[in-house]
């Protein structure tokens, strides 16, 4: 038996609810495999905002920095689009504070599941990517400067930056189909340029047996639509990597069933579904939590070492998508609630 | 009877091919309907490195500057890949000499040819937007730096830049279906944040007859792919416009098909296919000329004042996509110059 201290951001909109399905599956893998999870709950975004008017207030810090994981909602929505503080700064600031370098999406399309995608059936059925979104560097985090008619912002990339999150995806090929496809704008940027030798250089010197291309940005987004199964792992720079891990995430057809990790260098994590805060449906309990438990899958993989458990979550998610338990956005009729239920349920006969 | 002075830079791989057959259609034009085209050829590009080692030589700009519209063909390949000097540097010099700060992208898809789409036939036939990218500012023209260990590029907007190419999309907005939908990362990037304000501003004070909204760069691209049909004119800054009108290239299902052009503050500009210089099939005539000709017949339009001539091309190209007379891009069997010589037949027969 072993005890984690999880802290879970629960954030704005439907974040609460999905949060819930996530604390609830993680209860439950406790409950059946015997570990102690222990549960802090902390505020982020716009209700952090209108609360103590700090989108990412001290004490949340700390906590996240003393967890094993921390799970998050979602933050945002209309009501702080004209407030000078917005939320999505609390999500950018425990990313830097945690160090999370290194945004991990995978994403796939199982053949039962293409007629869902917005592509013709043939192109993405069987697509299965990984997306490495470099996460604490480039544009968001560069120096900007403003004046009353001018703007600049800076996107500034270090060899060491590049290597790092360049490692997490040659690591992550090894243990999928082998291929990583790096992505930059080396026709145009300088920081490109240093982002494809760098790679190429770590290339040569640790992971020649994984095979490597390069795409430029426009190109790839091309590619994603046109032929996304010849992707493994896709690595790529944070702006860019918004870009396209956002583009890649509605092949599936629902953005509802994807999962996100955000790691550092030590096995600590952030781990959240990649949709939104939807406030439109928010307290109404149709939220879609399966994006979350996929991200609680991946945090009981890559944060807490219990890959066993992490193989039985998505079991059990893999049955009660099967069983049809699904919520509106997947054309079914169950709540959000029912479907956290049913998963949960699931855990302890598939464990 | 008018004069103009065209100049032709055909650039590499297939572009001399396509730019011949956007001559032809010139040429055909001004013998029907009697107008004196000259002609300039120029080089520009990969073969401009080889031959004088500069990828935008001196006397090509000067001709460009004297012209009355410039036709581009295709720069680039793998051959230049590893060199110092490179073809994409003569496209970037020659937008900046002739501050052409505005490219139009149209991209539509009939519902006859939905069935090319890698999209669901529902969602994207019927779709019919343009993309005005700007072109002259951002990370494409920034301050860069480099170190062994570092480097930087800058992205730097002026309110000046913003509302001359904003006003470009709401005019063009005007003609159209009287909508703009402007794509920044305001959440996070200055630059963005100066971008929706002068876009804003620009808007109640001059048009605030058309519709406009914002978007996010990462929605914009899953709303592409998901919802095409909702868009009219989509406006964006030079590095977003990149990657997202290359992604829309993509929704008709042949990339060409689709012409460009960059806009100036004068009547002046530049006319290119938005496909590659493809120079696996260069020399074989079996590149399509048509993404050519569309860019040709937005020249007549934009450039000369041409627009009954225009009319002309467009219903020539119409009629020779009708009778199937198409290259094997498309599934058809013709070659390059057949295509060509079939639609500068057709536009004697349309005019
Ligand atoms: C909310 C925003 C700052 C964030 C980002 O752009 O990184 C989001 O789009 C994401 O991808 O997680
Ligand atoms: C060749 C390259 C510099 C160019 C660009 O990125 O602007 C091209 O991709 C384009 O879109 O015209």
């Amino acid at each position: 038996m072993s005890a984690f201290k999880i802290v879970i951001l629960p954030g704005d909109g439907i974040g609460p609810e999905v949060a819930g399905a996530g604390r609830l599956a993680l209860e439950t893998v406790g409950d059946v495999f015997g570990h102690d999870f222990t549960f802090e709950e902390k505020m982020i975004g716009g209700i952090a905002i209108d609360t103590v008017d700090d989108p990412y207030p001290a004490d949340t810090d700390a906590a996240c920095l003393a967890a094993d994981a921390v799970l998050l909602g979602a933050v945002g929505g209309p009501k702080w689009d004209l407030k000078p503080k917005r939320p999505e700064q609390g999500l950018l600031a425990v990313r830097k504070s945690m160090g999370l370098f290194a945004n991990l999406r995978p994403m796939d399309v199982a053949p039962s599941q293409a007629f869902r995608s917005p592509l013709k059936e043939d192109i993405v059925s069987g697509a299965d990517m990984l997306i490495v979104r470099e996460l604490t560097g480039g544009l968001y985090f560069g120096k900007r400067t403003r004046t009353e008619t001018t703007a600049t912002d800076e996107c500034l990339y270090t060899v060491e930056e590049v290597e790092r999150v360049a490692r997490v995806a040659f690591e992550a090929a090894r243990k999928r189909r082998n291929k990583v496809t790096s992505v930059d704008k080396a026709n145009v940027i300088e920081t490109s340029r240093l982002w494809r030798e760098t790679v190429n250089k770590l290339h040569a010197a640790e992971y020649s047996d994984v095979e490597l291309e390069h795409a430029l940005v426009d190109s790839m987004a091309m590619h994603l639509v046109t032929r996304p199964k010849d992707f493994d792992v896709i690595l790529t720079e944070n702006m860019f990597g918004d870009i396209l891990s956002d583009l890649a995430s509605v092949l599936p057809g629902s953005i509802g069933l994807l999962g996100s990790a955000s790691l550092g260098s030590t096995g600590k994590g952030l781990y959240e579904p990649i949709h939104g805060s939807a406030p439109d449906i928010a307290g109404k309990d149709l939220a879609n939590p399966m994006g979350t438990l996929k991200s609680v899958s991946m945090m009981l993989r890559h944060s807490l070492n219990l890959s066993k458990e992490a193989d039985t979550l998505d079991a059990a998610i893999e049955a009660v998508i099967k069983a049809g338990i699904l919520t509106r956005d997947l054309g079914g009729t169950a709540s959000g609630s029912q479907v956290s239920k049913a998963v949960a349920d699931q855990i302890r006969i598939q464990a």
